[in-house]
């Protein structure tokens, strides 16, 4: 994954959710097919989002779209079958008009399995790029700069 | 995408695949949902794989299974539903025993919607990371510095 | 499946379509999930429609809708990683304001591995069950009721 | 849906599973695309599998696998983004050396907006159909049959 420094930034906010790996997700060896982490890197996203009132319909009823600029999966070790696991989704300060995530999967003893990092865009009704962000979710970070965010 | 710079490298070997957006894969904007893509990147690696005799079951008849390693896709423009597509597929040299490969989504009209990046280890069939390519595929890369592989 | 007996028929319209199975589509024991044959009827039936004049997207520009309303599958025998095989999709006469599909999967020695069954209701914008098909759909079924649908 | 009467029959066993629908399964009308009901089913069958001692693992150590025969599926409605929904699942008697399910999809206000039916057969490890059930899952048919199964 890319390195990422930065000026004035505050401390993730950060989101749990557990899964469990289906029949249908494994391939012949028995592991999670690498195409089906976006899908619950998502599910993470959608977690943190409902929680915090920043979810996809949150954006949307305040007109705005957030379509992935891009995705980053970095594979450490196969989830198998069966195996419960963790995303865990941390929300990134950014001070642009972009909404950062970064991911760790989580097997069921609390190993790392794979670690993900996925940038996107706001887009008015037009498709035309924000600058800036809506003011609901400036609301938001300035809640999360004062510490207000739990 | 990360800057790799190389010593001693040769030409990519490049596979054109086109597909046409599905109903299915299209989300309530009528985009192609970002979630899709590596399902149709693997498709990519199957078509070169299977033109140069290096897919996933050339591999595996030989004791090697190659897990991806990373996934990097950089989204610039949306796929529409039932927009025809290109897949381009270029396997990059890498003189480690790792299996490297960049891609680029073109649209009906040859403009890049989507760039990818993977990165495949070789393992042998109890999981061991292999520091060396399984013998018929050195012997493809030979051609291949060669010139011999069109 | 159930039996269909019928007055005044005429005889189906038939497309046929290759596909071969892929890697992320079979399970543990190396065969087609059962769960992805509805995404491989879906192309079927696209590729008849947009062969005549039919697909969703033609009926979206008439202003009708096509939603399933049943899908039945009965699975014979089951489909192998990179097999090719054939969907037969065969549009059945209905004189009611539907549309019906009867389906086979043939492997590449002509097996039937796969027989399904679809059934699709014509609706507005408004969500209004039409029961009376849209005109353009109309002549077509006038056409094949004079055997110039070829 | 057939009919399937019954001699000598047991009320069914049956299992309730909440999920929500997903940004990734909604179609351009913002409505679960039809073919993602086989996953969720898929689902309803593994919670009432775990719950009972009877889930595809337990087949599966028994050296059994148990494909499916047929799957049907009735659509009455369609369910939206984000609605929280209800897989109840059923496992219904059947005397035969088969797995038989119907489900009801109910939505947050209870209503029924899909119904569906699988068979699923039992083969031994040599892909053999078993005429007999094995050992492990005739002792659960019988305290099924004697009430004792909760």
């Amino acid at each position: 994954m890319r390195q990422r420094p930065r000026f004035r930034t505050y401390p993730p906010i950060v989101c749990h959710r557990q899964r469990r790996v289906r029949f249908q997700e494994v391939d012949q060896l028995a592991y999670m097919w690498h195409g089906h982490y976006p899908s619950w890197l998502e599910d993470g996203r959608e977690a943190l989002g409902k929680k915090y009132g920043i979810s996809y319909l949150d954006f949307y009823h305040n007109g705005v779209v957030t379509p992935l600029k891009s995705l980053e999966m970095e594979y450490c070790h196969p989830l198998r079958y069966d195996t419960i696991y963790t995303i865990e989704t941390s929300l990134l300060w950014n001070d642009a008009a972009v909404i950062e995530y970064s991911y760790r999967i989580l097997d069921d003893k609390n190993t790392c399995m794979t670690t993900a990092h996925s940038l996107q865009l706001m887009l008015d009704v037009h498709g035309t790029l924000l600058l800036d962000a809506p003011a609901f979710y400036k609301a938001f970070m300035k809640r999360w700069a004062e510490g207000l965010v739990q």
